[in-house]
């Protein structure tokens, strides 16, 4: 599956912390069509991840950052164009992380501190990435901009936290900065609104595997995973999407166009079948016992 | 619960069946808020159901008219005008039905000619009314015209077939007809997108009960009942929504904003809990047998 | 057209500045559907402002409050009940600002300190209040919180900057505490999106005169005004609705379903033909000079 | 721009009619990137338009066909697929038809014998083509489906007429049928909403040169053209897609997420600013006259 579709394309990637990351299969697949990538994450992360392995197989480098940093920001910028040998055609945000779901504090007692970090991380980077490079001139005409996002902007998922509200406004930013780079640069920048993955980042959300298991169910195509999503965001990276911008797309097989499934509602009635039997055994053992 | 909300006004409703039907509780709920209404339904939809026992209560009349055909729609607007003294300040469309869904033809293998009647009742009988209303000058200035819809207009449920089209078809005739009247008029044209409702015309659905059960656990307040339903309706008839028109308003306890709630993701994971047990026990059995 | 829709119900009303002000309307609608109602507004607001007279004419207090400080909306909360004599049935939350916006910072030029504030005072103090109130128990079963909002959350307006994404933040606050307080308490919470509006807040926004023409035109109702917005929004606070929960309802005549209405067509097809005029007589211009 | 993204595809494309339909277009494109191709159309459209040049271009077949007859589109399946040598791929439906419009009937009144062709030619010949694919399991597994559709699906536009309910019911078909063809060959089926379009189909609607620039001010990438979409859609008949169903997605520079531009804005003030100049000429011509 090579069509050289990015073929002379430059792009820099944020957020690959290990091969699981839905940003480390867009690197490789924007590798195997003819781009050169270059690499981003947080000191933290490429501790935690193995984000140079990355590195090494795409012949790249990799440039540490804290996206809610500008003069970090700004360095990634300038670097990631020396190093590449000119300006960025496309750039992929997948940054996102709640230390208020991380330190277990639910949405009705926040933490304001650290939903300004949730904001500040997961949707306030984007806007100062694109702020960074707009002033550095760092996006090429025609150029192409994507961050991931997830259906919990638009519809409500007990657990998600502040993170709803984060990708809410994420998916704002994109419009917002899509109109300005838009008209000034004819540079397009859009959201990919994803199936839940298993990624390293995914897997910290409460319940997020019966979840996974009901989205999938819900979904005609089934869930996409991290591949999937990288081919896609391939098509947006290239030069037959130009015209696309300023949409929240969504990636899913099907799931946000459902609202309910025969295979989801089948499990659904087993549930409240079991229920039924349950409180069955229980009236029975109760008669037993009395 | 009584504010004489819609004193003074006059309103037509289609489609009360019987007592557990949306419009019933709309033509009543009117009534107390001080309106008079003429009421509407088929030939055969008033033999199946009891719509002369609300007329008799309501102290009104029954005009039979087959909401497809013009003729029949002309007279009727003509003979509510004379009964009611006047101009109409607000209407109800709740009409639906699927030739289709009753037959049981599924949706990869509908009948065209049934498709055709689901449309002419469920969608375009809105249109008809009001194209007939409007060249009868039958509706007062700054009067409402509400239609009932469902979510099926959006997502896909298994088994609603073509309803959804014809739902979508609807919503749209609202918008369209919604801008001619409201610049002409002033008169405003809404769809309510309303919970899944145990009416007589909701139950014809196939596993429709645990549907029912999946949105009440879905919204954080519950499925809106056809007296929760009536009770909003009055507020779009009334004259201090006069500003809201060509919108879908989803009055479904919060539904249409979920994606996924605790409670019923609890009777899910009992599902797929219960398909191990069951698995368990056809493995053990499978041992003990061999 | 007084119906004691809110009759012995208590109230909480952010964001009364003047006369012109859709939070005063409300208050007042409010009050002569039988509400009591507090005010609050922060200390340089109540100065710029003319409150008190609200106030005295409601019969009522303001109690300063600064809505970004946990301490102050406690104290708010607290004060409120006292004074109402128990728990609140409705509270509008009216507050939005960008000093972005007010310093002519553009949208590829934000200062990060002042999206910040916009965001705080814009949407994170509509979390705030209600965790505070959620903590404090003080909102009543049932009860109804509304918060305003513009159509910025959802479409691109030049010079409406981060407003836009505070409001999109906003938008999604009200669904994800809309899950909490209504599974909890069955409380509902909503935005409405309101025509532009010529308050003394939106009179900061640039070239705002004409874009509530085209907006005017556009609708076919035309926008619709701060009366009318109160009125809209009693019947949110009223028990007619309580079903309704977690959704973002346009009031404002139709406009966010409107693609291109005649009116408005009518004036952007002179603005073409004066193009061509005043091209024509700079070609003439020229050959005469020529 | 040859990637051999569709190599060894095989294709049926509905409505090429000119070298300025979207079909033309798409068709050119899948065949430039490894596609064969077959061409439809109705018997009158191939005489007024010279599709039998793209036939001979693209070394391939026109096969006559009403897409509103099962008999036709059961012909055309077969015959598509005997001369492709194998199951379709994908399928491009760009139909749509308005008898209302053609003959000057307004949306206030219909014909509405005229209103169901408009509906049968626009809408329900999908269903129907993608019934006649199911049944004769003419479509293989991943296939991608396309239908191009407008904004006035979801947006009012005046003089679009019962076109807009077609789309509306469009989309729907798009989302009921490609759950069912998702779950069970893995088929996504897709509608695309295209910028307004300089085709033969285009220009039949009122004042529609004016509206396709007040789009093109308001997009900041400017209106895609048809052959922008021929590319997007290219990429959605592409293996890199596999996932995207049930959507309909914007190709349109932006548009359907803008509220207001400044370019747009400008023109609109300057029709103010002409009126004002109109106004002072009349009264200016007056006082000279009196």
């Amino acid at each position: 599956m090579k069509y050289n579709l990015l073929k002379g394309k430059r792009g820099l990637i944020f957020g690959a912390l290990n091969e699981k990351s839905i940003a480390w299969k867009v690197a490789e697949r924007a590798y195997e069509e003819g781009a050169q990538v270059a690499l981003t994450n947080t000191p933290v992360s490429m501790r935690l991840g193995n984000i140079n392995e990355l590195a090494k197989k795409l012949n790249t480098i990799v440039i540490p950052a804290d996206a809610t940093k500008i003069e970090d920001l700004e360095n990634l910028v300038q670097k990631s164009m020396e190093h590449l040998g000119g300006q960025l055609d496309f750039v992929l945000h997948s940054i996102g992380m709640s230390p208020n779901v991380r330190k277990g504090k639910t949405y009705d007692d926040l933490d304001y501190a650290y939903l300004q970090q949730t904001l500040d991380i997961s949707a306030i980077s984007f806007h100062k990435m694109l702020q960074v490079c707009r002033k550095a001139d760092a996006i090429s005409r025609w150029g192409s901009v994507v961050a991931l996002s997830y259906i919990a902007a638009q519809r409500t998922l007990y657990g998600y936290n502040d993170m709803a509200d984060a990708k809410a406004m994420l998916e704002s930013i994109a419009r917002s900065f899509g109109y300005i780079y838009g008209r000034e640069k004819r540079i397009r920048i859009n959201t990919v609104s994803q199936s839940p993955t298993l990624t390293t980042a995914g897997s910290g959300i409460m319940g997020f595997d019966n979840l996974v298991d009901f989205a999938d169910r819900m979904s005609p195509l089934g869930n996409a995973d991290a591949e999937d999503c990288a081919s896609y965001v391939i098509t947006l990276f290239s030069d037959l999407t130009r015209k696309v911008t300023m949409q929240n797309l969504f990636h899913d097989g099907g799931y946000s166009s459902m609202g309910m499934s025969f295979r989801a509602m089948k499990v659904y009635n087993e549930g409240l079948e079991y229920r039924d039997v349950k409180d069955d055994k229980t009236k029975q053992q109760k008669e037993i016992e009395s």
